[in-house]
């Protein structure tokens, strides 16, 4: 393998304030030479980029979650390996040097599959130079934008043929919108079209701890597109919808097994289980690339532990007592038996039909 | 109805030493002519007091859940009367300034029924005067251990019959131990006494949110007995009791129907939902005093709503955009058919025996 050298920044510059304009808001872009990042740890108080010059530094990133979502962990994938290769470059990398960051940034999430996927479709371009590599990425954000914007059409489509044309009130786990994709979003880009659509009467937001990307960042997304909402805690998604409060639940998916079973942020699976219990839609809308057709079953999933402090901390603030442990897996498995439809860009899929490509 | 003048303070004055000795510790206590509490909004950095002289400030206590727990609640209730007896003597209350108090401190914590019991048991005795009534608190809070003590040994003895008699992981939601209840516990009761016989490897603690009892009290509570645990976000419940890591949930109770529909806090009936999708033992502790026969149903119950911000703010800090609003019960309601076992200081009731007195 050869390293290539960088192009010129100013060919694949994107404009950042185009990038910004809700609803197209792109959480990744590629500056250059350098990938620059909405950090949304500091959402909803701050709207600040992160400009990040080194594969390290982009894997810290992605792993403290300012980067965050699937499809967006696959554009910084992408990304990542061209940054990989102005980074090379600069430093004067061997080729093993090389292979080894693009390797710890492709583990950085082992659960997602899309940051290994984006990172594996770059990988294969790097012999045709960096401006091919940083196509790779673009081409990935400007997929993943019409595959959103396809899923929020056919799940709009599906959701409103099965409870009828009127408006809903939804519920939805973690920020599967524009700041987890390319743009738009996927269980949220559903929830702008059925917006768009006039459709929505209500959105419930759990909160979603530990990280709290439901209260910080959907909640945000969906205070900036005019739809309203209510937050509340992960615990009282099963109250609300066994209470009748729900017409509709609808999440995001991080990995998707070949049978169907979808893994996605910790506490979708009590959001399936209160579905099935009172008889409400639960949907999960991905785009196909979410579908591993490698994993036959969830037993295969790494499911990934993260650390004790994000549950132990609230805020900066310790709220347990010296000494505790935590048990703090980032998702959960929800089988496919509990899953209504699975919307990707490519339509609806029920339970019935296996869930491959 | 004539308000009765206070007897000498230190007729009725607790030993708050032996009162602290672990685990008998007591959240309540009458201090002669004031109430004396342990400060849990201050767990677990301070194990601190609050001396309480007027009835609005018990309230305000108990609604910031400065004290809490059905049992704790009912404690607080009755000394509550107490307390009105000794302000109206002071402050020369009328009769119906009197019956207001003691009118506004019976709702404040509508779902609750312990509190409103409390409240009423001792105002039934306010003609025999202020240490018939000091005595009504007294005697609730020596039957409420007596009583957790056996739920203690009834649960045990339940549970390891049906599971058999082995070290076990259970999970517990939100805090049921000696800050809940007058000492001891009731669902907290049941895993001490199983700690007692050597039955507990593990104890998943979710941390309940809003106000994170289970991360701030349970946690605390376990360390102090020497018990194992780890504190989970809630929304890990499911996955934590679908996946196998637990072998029996054990809960509390704020109020039992007559038919055995449980409203408990908010969170339990996704571990009830849980643990009857993976066929893991649901079990309700409360004492006998929980079940209220005039409410035949959950439909009757009053859930509380509690303020916004609880949700929005995290220790201190806004964590939603600005503007949003919140989705806030306090409880949520686990029907009876749900629930494996209910264990009162009478025994176990099982789902085929109404859960009536």
């Amino acid at each position: 393998m050869s390293v290539p050298r960088p192009g010129g920044p100013s060919a694949t510059r994107r404009s950042r304030a185009a990038d910004r304009t809700a609803p197209a808001l792109r959480p990744v872009a590629w500056a250059g030479g350098s990938i620059r990042l909405l950090d949304q740890t500091l959402l909803p108080d701050r709207l600040a980029d992160l400009e990040i010059h080194r594969v390290d530094d982009l894997i810290a990133a992605i792993r403290r979650l300012a980067v965050r979502g699937a499809p967006a962990l696959g554009i910084a994938g992408a990304y990542g390996v061209a940054l990989a290769i102005v980074q090379a470059a600069r430093e004067g990398w061997d080729g093993s040097t090389f292979t080894a960051a693009v390797g710890r940034l492709r583990a950085a999430r082992p659960t997602a599959v899309a940051l290994a996927q984006g990172v594996d479709a770059a990988y294969a371009r790097i012999d045709d130079g960096l401006d091919a590599v940083v196509a790779v990425g673009g081409a990935l954000a400007d997929a993943d934008e019409r595959a959103n914007r396809a899923i929020g059409r056919h799940g709009a489509d599906w959701i409103l043929a099965r409870l009828g044309d009127r408006p809903l009130r939804v519920l939805t786990h973690c920020n599967t919108g524009a700041l987890a994709t390319a743009a738009w979003g996927t269980a949220l880009g559903i929830i702008r079209e059925l917006h768009a659509r006039g459709r929505v009467e209500l959105v419930y937001v759990d909160e979603t701890r530990p990280l709290l990307q439901g209260s910080r960042l959907t909640a945000w997304e969906l205070a900036q597109a005019g739809i309203d909402y209510r937050v509340q805690v992960d615990g009282a998604a099963a109250s609300a919808i066994v209470g009748g409060l729900v017409d509709v639940a609808i999440v995001g998916a991080d990995r998707i097994a070949a049978n169907g079973d979808v893994a996605n942020k910790i506490g979708t699976l009590g959001v399936a289980l209160a579905c099935a219990h009172a008889g409400v839609p639960f949907v999960v809308a991905a785009s196909a690339s979410t579908i591993d057709e490698e994993s036959a079953g969830s037993a295969a999933m790494t499911i990934e532990q993260r650390p004790d402090d994000e549950v132990l901390l609230v805020a900066g603030r310790r709220v347990a007592p010296p000494g505790a442990r935590a048990h703090n897996p980032a998702f959960d498995v929800t089988p496919a038996g509990l899953v209504d439809a699975l919307i990707t860009e490519q339509g609806a899929r029920l339970p019935a039909s296996p869930f491959t490509r």
